[in-house]
């Protein structure tokens, strides 16, 4: 591994060395990011755009590089088909960047300022977090689109995708650095890791001195990985167990189509509903035409021994049916006597991702509001809802299931902190 | 080690079972803290203070074998100063956990519910984090104070105090179960870890299964090393290298009085200033009547060139007082050339904690403020005031100096996080 540059701070020959001077060059860029005013940040993502728009053969020939080395690694057929650009791909990451340029600026909101009885005025200011590292797999898209969320934020990135996507990545890249330079911020407000070694993402999650917050997106294993690693904070994703739980005073239509829509809008989703829980006074008239719905598209249901007692063609559900993320076209149903009996199934068996109760009862709507601890939590809607976009977000760098700072779907504010302001005449402490 | 209980979890015999077993009762505790209302948390924090008052003393016989132990071991007179009850000690930890039963309840707090296209509405809820540990050193008051803040915020709590505070702690712990027992809240909620052996340290600060977020309380060696070895997040807090800046366009005698207070009206404290950095254009007029009253209150200055040929009683700064904390009567001092300067050398020597500008210039006021990236930016103020209780939090569990979740004085809301609630009518996603 040699020679590996860093513009301004010149060439490395060692990973160590060359991740520590990207991290150096983000830190320094990270200030003149913090300060850069609302205009020059969108000006920068629409010249992104533009450049994007305008280099699509260029793109298009570094991607098929990639997508003939993949080829020839034996990669699979949905490894190909995620590492591939098209035109169609190139047109809407150029949208997306223009779509973040139209959203409010999170950075410099100033809010809740109060007199105190000491004469000072205190309040809050929205600021960046600093220096931001995604990590990421094959989707080269991921490249525009964090950029994009971490600039608008006012932090600055380091993106280190997939090995198999370092051309396109790069190439996109160069899109990036020239919206950059046309808005007067510096190319290293976003830098892309130069090399395919996986030691680079080592050194990334433990540099706490130049990176503020780590944001891996892709498969669990690359984020157990990096987070049981990560010596820096790290935004995570890890399962999606979900649940819809119709009430004895449920709507029957509304429980029959929040049901269906939760499974089989989309399987493969962190939002998908896996567990259906059903009341028992109200399982008899739901769970047979639901049976119908479910069979129809596909769906294998494995049921607990009281589901079965009224659809007789589920399997048998085992303790692991619970637990389990299938990101598939399986259901786990199981029937509960009380809300508190389904309160209790996601505590135990829930990720504390997303989960819904369909009801007309006011007191178990609250109490299932209140007492679910999961980043999302709905009365009367589709799991599926739980989306950046559906919340009004306008973008979102993925769906965090920590507990501290953001929970759920993360957008621009998510990558922001507040910091106290206090405004003063002069005031001493007595 | 033998026989450690655990109250409905039976005993254990080794360190690890035992802290799993605390963990394990914490999370089962927490579920029940999280729903309890504010009128139990309340009536809980009340009977705990009156319970303190009846037990007065009993704390202190308990307090006094602490005492007797601690100098028997030869520990300094600071350490057994920080150790010692006294009656009023007592009262005050009595009249701080009324002050947090005062205090507005957190949790449960709706807010931005907003209708969206797709007709649901979608808000947040502000809801605990779950389970909090407290890892501090000897004074036993924390005891209380922990466990108040994190009740009132919904959470369970594993305290762990200093080993030689251990017969004090647990005498506060059976004061603040009896006010858990009377409004019929489970004792679990608050729980002493019952050992001095130091393993139970690293046992908790590893258990990601029951411990939410760790906060350390105590010398800078003990944060040092929990951040390092810590799996759980921890709110922390590290250096406190605070400056004042006068600007130019200062008022001199505002200019006066805050470079007085900042440093002098504590020395041991993280919010005081350790570095001046005064504009050229005033630094004749500012320096020398400031350098008499550090003169008259004993306190050593370490200046730059410039400022040793204004005060030349000065003794010269090297590099290191720039980034020292001094926590003494000594002050780090530099001219500067103008605002820009100012934040640079902030940026590069501060530790992100509080940093006060003093001008009656709008532009480098604003400035400052946005460009400042510290935990708390004051203008015209002493960074003494940056403080829970000044800043109206009614309490503060400590000051963190982390980039995500909390920053600057963590009150109530900085134990709690907010969840995303979506009330629909049926709503699908399509």
């Amino acid at each position: 591994m040699t020679n590996l540059n860093v513009p301004g701070l010149g060439t490395f020959d060692d990973i160590a060395a060359y991740v520590d001077g990207v991290g150096n060059a983000a830190r320094i860029a990270a200030r003149a990011l913090a300060r850069a005013d609302t205009a020059a940040k969108n000006a920068a993502l629409t010249e992104m755009a533009e450049a994007i728009r305008r280099d699509e053969a260029r793109l298009l020939a570094a991607n098929a590089e990639d997508v003939n080395a993949a080829r020839a690694a034996r990669k699979d057929a949905a490894f190909v088909d995620r590492l591939t650009l098209t035109p169609t791909a190139i047109a809407a990451m150029a949208d997306g960047l223009r779509e973040i340029a139209a959203l409010p600026d999170p950075v410099g909101e100033i809010s809740d300022v109060k007199y105190r009885p000491s004469g000072i005025q205190v309040g809050m200011m929205r600021v960046p977090l600093g220096v931001i590292a995604i990590i990421y797999e094959s989707r080269p898209n991921v490249t525009a689109d964090a950029a994009a969320l971490c600039l608008k934020s006012g932090n600055a990135t380091i993106l280190r995708g997939g090995s198999e996507a370092l051309r396109s990545n790069q190439a996109i890249a160069a899109c990036v650095h020239k919206g950059l330079r046309s808005a007067g911020l510096p190319e290293s407000a976003v830098q892309v890791i130069a090399t395919s070694d996986r030691a680079a993402v080592g050194h990334l999650i433990a540099d706490e001195k130049h990176i503020d917050v780590i944001v891996p997106r892709g498969g669990k294993g690359l984020i157990e990985r990096i987070s049981r690693d990560a010596k820096v904070p790290v935004i995570k994703h890890l399962d999606g167990v979900c649940h819809v739980y119709i009430d004895a005073r449920a709507n029957l239509d509304q429980a029959m189509r929040i049901a269906d829509n939760a499974k089989t809008q989309r399987y493969g989703t962190c939002n998908t509903m896996e567990t259906l829980l059903v009341h028992a006074d109200i399982a008899t008239s739901v769970l047979p035409p639901l049976a119908d719905i479910y069979e129809r598209k596909g769906v294998e249901l494995r049921g607990c021994a009281r589901s079965r007692a009224i659809v007789s063609s589920m399997k048998t559900a085992t303790e692991d049916d619970w637990y389990a993320e299938y990101l598939a076209p399986i259901l786990a149903v199981r029937v509960v006597d009380s809300v508190d009996d389904a309160i209790d199934h996601i505590a135990r068996y829930g990720s504390q991702h997303t989960d819904a109760i369909v009801t007309d009862d006011h007191v178990n709507a609250m109490r299932f509001l209140r007492e679910v601890d999961s980043s999302s939590v709905l009365v009367n809607a589709s799991t599926r809802f739980a989306d950046g976009f559906e919340y009004g977000l306008g973008a979102e760098i993925g769906i965090s299931t920590n507990k501290l700072h953001a929970r759920g779907p993360v957008g621009l504010e998510g990558l922001t902190s507040r910091k106290w302001i206090v405004l003063g005449t002069g005031q001493i402490r007595t």
